[in-house]
């Protein structure tokens, strides 16, 4: 028929796990194959969510899929982590969520009573962050091409609010972690490989839409927010240096991590500055900002936690640093591999 | 930890591949597991993209996952493919599509090149439809656990006209037809299984927005579109029916189908009017409105071979009847299986 599949290129470059955890592969594959192909303002701006006018009104759009291994894991499963990321991602852009869409890909064989109760777990994630699922596809493909099941979610948020986004980000900036970290990876990876960990590690999957909103409702001027989701806190500060042409100074002493999980990482060999959360997120503000800031995501349990654990400065732009523990200094860099393969 | 995953109900029914054929038990499958759960007005209107307003505007917005096999065959790839069904599935609630999101679910060991050419395809697809891919997610999942790259995209689609719906289909409607019928499929089978037809059949995957528009700014009524994926015309009747609570009688003698297509479906045993299209559609407009309808699509490459395929009546609602080339009468119902696995 005169068709064939096109050639590989002279060097065969491969997909590995690494260009899916969130670090400098999946930054490089996202700088040369994506972003020169679908160039675009919306696109360019490197956020969670673009954000556009279309109609008269200003939305938020963003788009995860899910691919956590195992489906259920303490604290929640691949529905509720499927619906509260497309939600916080949207919050991310200090967007109100208010329409999702969810498409499944099944494996065969999979039993249809896990599959009802991940729905059921997005039905109750979508009802507490006030959004409804609007629009689904369901594809299946065969046993053994695929792993279970595959949710991918899209949402779209309206913007009421001004521009909140990493060029915003200033030298002078207060960071501010709103709890405590690494929750989420630890109790994926307490479920994997007969790992038992001393304490039970729940995940903090949690919608994170509240906690944004009360800030803008404050009138608090929010620079820039990003869940700290793939690669952990370290990913996200890294990503928004690189895009607001900024340095940041993190006190890793403020950063608060549960004993369980901490002891959790020390076994592992893992930082939690790395490990991924799904129920928590930086904000950049204003100096002038902070107390208020402070006062208001701490009246709030997903965000009782809250703290300030760093700045943001002029020089060396794209580095953030580290002031360890024991009271020296360290470059926090971009993971280049993958930590945690199938997070989230 | 005390966690244990769910258990499988006393009756562990499983996944298969006919719930993913858009037939008989892709509908009991939305209609016991997620049309319950997810219950809301946009969702319950059963059509391919969700209608609703937000911010002032009026939007649309649709998903599809795409997890055709292989991932290149004649006529494009899974790229373009996914590009043009979100598009058209906007396109079908009369939505101008104004942002899409693409997600990308890779398997490990996916050549690179491989991908570069599928985000060329999509680029071009999005510019030929006028419209900015604007949000993006990469996940990777081990090798065996995928098959090489499955996409899914989410469209947002502005609603600048009236309603287009199946609720709005009325006794008396004229049943049109876009052009010939079933060579996505074929296409995708020719490239399957060693088989060869005698003569090239190339996938129609096209964008569908430039006819709606025309029709709209032809002042015509459109009471309802649908664009005729998996499950075929066939399948697009039958759902509508049921929605609108009307019958249908469809003239096979109106339904053309290249020559082509049509020895490979005798070949096969396949109805033509079950083979998924990438880049046709149905039309349902008042009787008055028919010669107008059909004059404006013919004027574009795309749907020039439009044709009145049949009249939509009052009696035994559901019930869609095709009245054959040899005279006879049978009901066109929905497959009960899955005719074409993995055709999108």
């Amino acid at each position: 028929m005169g068709f064939t599949c096109p050639a590989p290129s002279a060097a065969p470059a491969r997909i590995t796990l690494a260009h899916g955890g969130g670090g400098r592969m999946t930054q490089r594959l996202i700088d040369t194959v994506f972003r020169p192909a679908f160039t675009n303002a919306a696109l360019d701006a490197a956020h969670d969510g673009a954000a556009f006018s279309a109609g008269g009104a200003r939305l938020a759009f963003t788009t995860d899929s899910y691919v956590v291994r195992p489906l259920f894991f303490p604290g929640g499963n691949i529905g509720d982590l499927a619906v509260n990321g497309t939600v916080n991602d949207l919050a991310m852009c200090g967007a109100r969520p208010v329409a999702l869409s969810a498409a499944f890909l099944l494996e065969e064989g999979l039993h249809i009573g896990e599959l009802e109760v991940v729905v059921a777990s997005m039905r109750n994630a979508a009802r507490a962050a006030g959004v409804s699922i609007v629009a689904g596809d369901t594809k299946v493909v065969e046993h053994g091409k695929g792993d279970g099941m595959f949710i991918t979610t899209s949402g779209i948020g309206l913007v009421e609010y001004g521009e909140i986004a990493p060029r915003r980000v200033r030298p002078g900036d207060a960071v501010i972690v709103s709890g405590d970290l690494g929750a989420h990876g630890i109790a994926i990876l307490s479920m994997r490989d007969g790992l038992d960990f001393d304490g039970a590690v729940a995940s903090d999957t949690a919608p994170l839409w509240a906690p944004v909103s009360a800030l803008l409702t404050a009138g608090i001027d929010l620079h820039c927010l990003r869940d700290l989701t793939r690669g952990g806190l370290a990913s996200a500060l890294n990503e928004i240096a690189v895009a607001a042409g900024v340095s940041m100074v993190i006190d890793e002493t403020a950063i608060e991590t549960a004993p369980a999980v901490c002891a959790a990482c020390e076994l592992l060999g893992l930082d939690p500055l790395y490990v991924a959360n799904e129920g928590r997120f930086v904000a950049f503000v204003a100096a002038d900002d902070l107390p208020r800031t402070l006062e208001t995501l701490r009246r709030m349990r997903v965000s009782r936690h809250a703290a300030l654990v760093g700045h943001v400065k002029k020089a060396d732009p794209g580095v953030v640093t580290v002031r360890s523990r024991i009271g020296g200094s360290r470059v926090l860099d971009l993971l280049s591999g993958e930590q945690l393969p199938r997070i989230c």
